[in-house]
């Protein structure tokens, strides 16, 4: 892996990125590739596979300076598989009419490399009062078991977490400077059986049929106004995404049920709560029964202080626009660093992530250097 | 095929047909053997195979007697599949114990045996007054299309109608003479789809989830009662059978939910009225949907008179029993006849249909031929 040339432009950092193949779990040489560029500004560089020994998930700490206020940038160098149909190839980072083209340049190669730049002017212009780290995963697309989670609790067993992380995720829909996350909703999905008594249709006394006891689950789970939603955050939402009974016999009723949802919820509730109320739902109107509940994130919230501030002022400093703060969306590796430290996201436009032919106008990277570099002025760095 | 020594001994005729394998669609010269047996006793036979020319479904019509009154045994040769794990051989027909075991003894070779053995006797004992007539068809456990349905139509163009039919299905849960079908209740089964639109669950309100409108169809499907009952019918009953979604991903809410159900009506429903109501019900709720409705038969009944007394007599006086006027169960090829003749169902014990070591008491078969040769003399033949 060659050193770039130029560490401060983040369109050449974002094209070397995007030209390694690292759809989760590979690699291709991206953290290698960051790993140089960083200990080349002075960086101390660690790298942290966890996971299984055969095939850990890499994973890198990057940091210079030795005293408060520190500042993390964290982020991801995997990306989501690239599927068919793309116009341009995703590995090649190729630039056309001023947009650059790539599998995970808008998730999140791009808010990397402004990351990367503006620490690098940064470290030119400025003598260093506080100190700076990245935190990058290799697995934030995929099962994230060995990627944020345990480096962020190996710097808190260290004693070395940040004042503040700032993940570079594309949060802006459609204008880079629209939207902050200050949160995220948490994510729970159950698993219900209902098991019942299979017998023929003509003799339905003689069985139970755990199809019409799902559905009085079903009814009542659904009926429920979780909440009207709170300061930060809109209401909770509940959606059935699976059916299934697999029953193949017209005249038969079937001995099991199976219903699959998926609750995404804030602030106002929590997981294990959420849990206890599906279970006796379910409990009641069908006392035979399996329910498998899997947390995959608990609502977080960063409440809005002197950083999200800063933020603001550098995001409207660049691009003239008051950002709306935001709670949104899907879940990102930020469910694992809030439980440690405070953090706030803020990246590219992500119109085009995950699709084919994803994509950013190249202004937007300058643009996403600049508002890094003016909010660690404003930081105090 | 051999003629039997003795027509008049349901046993050995019963245990003829045992041995043919005649598992729908096969036939095994069942019916060559029926036929032979009836020619015999001066039957004018004709075979009616109706269906696809290369693989028709064999069907028998025979009759003696050219006036009336006119009364017909109905009746079935195929069976349904073994299974495993018979302790006899289920084409043997072997007799132990004072049973007679085999797959389709009770469902219905020991019944048509039976309505031979006790045609043979009365036709040794009597001089015939009026006509008796078998119509037996090898498909009454499969589709049943090439079956009862066209040979009672071909009956019905030649103007050649019984006044009467006794349909030998085994009708009594437990002891010979317990109950007599005068009716059957009808069964559709419904085919409902839902098309929403496939969306993420942090977004649903840019997606439209198929399983909530399925959902609100099923409550509104399930909560109607649909009768109380009438004179001769228990109340019908809706029966949901399957539900189907297949979306294996968690996070993705589908673009499609299928359920099925299945309903048992009575004679307070036409299938038709039953149709239009559901896919009122599914339109209200989801206006991209597909229905597709299958009536297998309208719930029918033989209002009791002179015939169904004479049934109940013959059967008090061989078993000591008052038969009662039952309208339960499932479906029979008297849903077809029904729609041309009057029917009532009297045969075996069914204890032990479609299951395992199917057998019956021996002495049940005599009985049974009793009660059909008393039943000629007070039908007046
Ligand atoms: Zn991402
Ligand atoms: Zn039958």
């Amino acid at each position: 892996m060659k050193p770039v040339s130029s560490p401060t432009d983040p369109v050449v950092i974002a094209q070397e990125l995007v030209r390694c193949q690292s759809v989760t779990p590979a690699d291709d040489g991206a953290q290698a590739f960051l790993a140089s560029l960083l200990e080349e500004m002075g960086f101390k560089v660690t790298h942290l596979p966890f996971g299984p020994k055969d095939a850990p998930t890499p994973n890198l700490y990057a940091r210079i300076g030795t005293q408060g206020p520190h500042l993390c940038f964290a982020g991801h160098t995997d990306v989501v598989p690239t599927g068919d149909g793309w116009a341009h190839d995703p590995f090649k980072a190729s630039i056309q009419d001023g947009r650059l083209f790539g599998r995970g340049i808008a998730d999140m190669k791009g808010g990397i490399a402004s990351a990367v730049a503006a620490v690098a002017r940064f470290l030119h212009s400025h003598s260093l009062h506080g100190s700076i780290s990245f935190l990058i995963t290799g697995d934030e697309e995929g099962p994230a078991h060995y990627g944020t989670k345990p480096v962020i609790e190996w710097l808190s067993e260290r004693n070395d977490l940040p004042d503040f992380c700032v993940l570079g995720e594309p949060t802006n829909p459609t204008v880079l400077g629209e939207t902050i996350k200050i949160g995220r909703r948490g994510s729970m999905n159950a698993d219900i059986t209902i098991y019942g008594v299979q017998g023929h249709v003509a003799y339905p006394h003689l069985a139970d049929n755990p199809i019409h006891r799902l559905l009085n689950v079903l009814n009542e789970l659904t009926a429920r106004k979780l909440d009207k939603g709170s300061e930060w955050f809109a209401p909770s939402s509940l959606q059935l995404t699976n059916l299934d009974v697999g029953n193949t016999a017209t005249n038969v009723i079937p001995d099991a049920a199976h219903a699959r949802l998926n609750i995404r919820f804030n602030d106002c509730h929590e997981g294990k709560d959420l849990a206890q109320w599906i279970e006796g739902v379910v409990a009641r109107h069908a006392p035979k029964n399996e329910v498998k509940i899997a947390i995959s994130g608990e609502a977080f919230l960063t409440q809005p202080g002197v950083e999200v501030d800063a933020l603001k002022e550098a995001i409207r400093d660049v691009t003239g626009l008051t950002a709306r703060l935001d709670t949104g969306g899907g879940t990102s590796d930020a469910r694992f660093i809030s439980q440690y430290c405070p953090v706030a996201e803020f990246g590219l436009v992500g119109a085009t992530m995950h699709k084919r032919d994803e994509n950013v106008d190249i202004s937007t990277l300058e643009d996403l250097t600049q508002i890094y570099f003016k909010f660690m002025e404003r930081f105090g760095l």
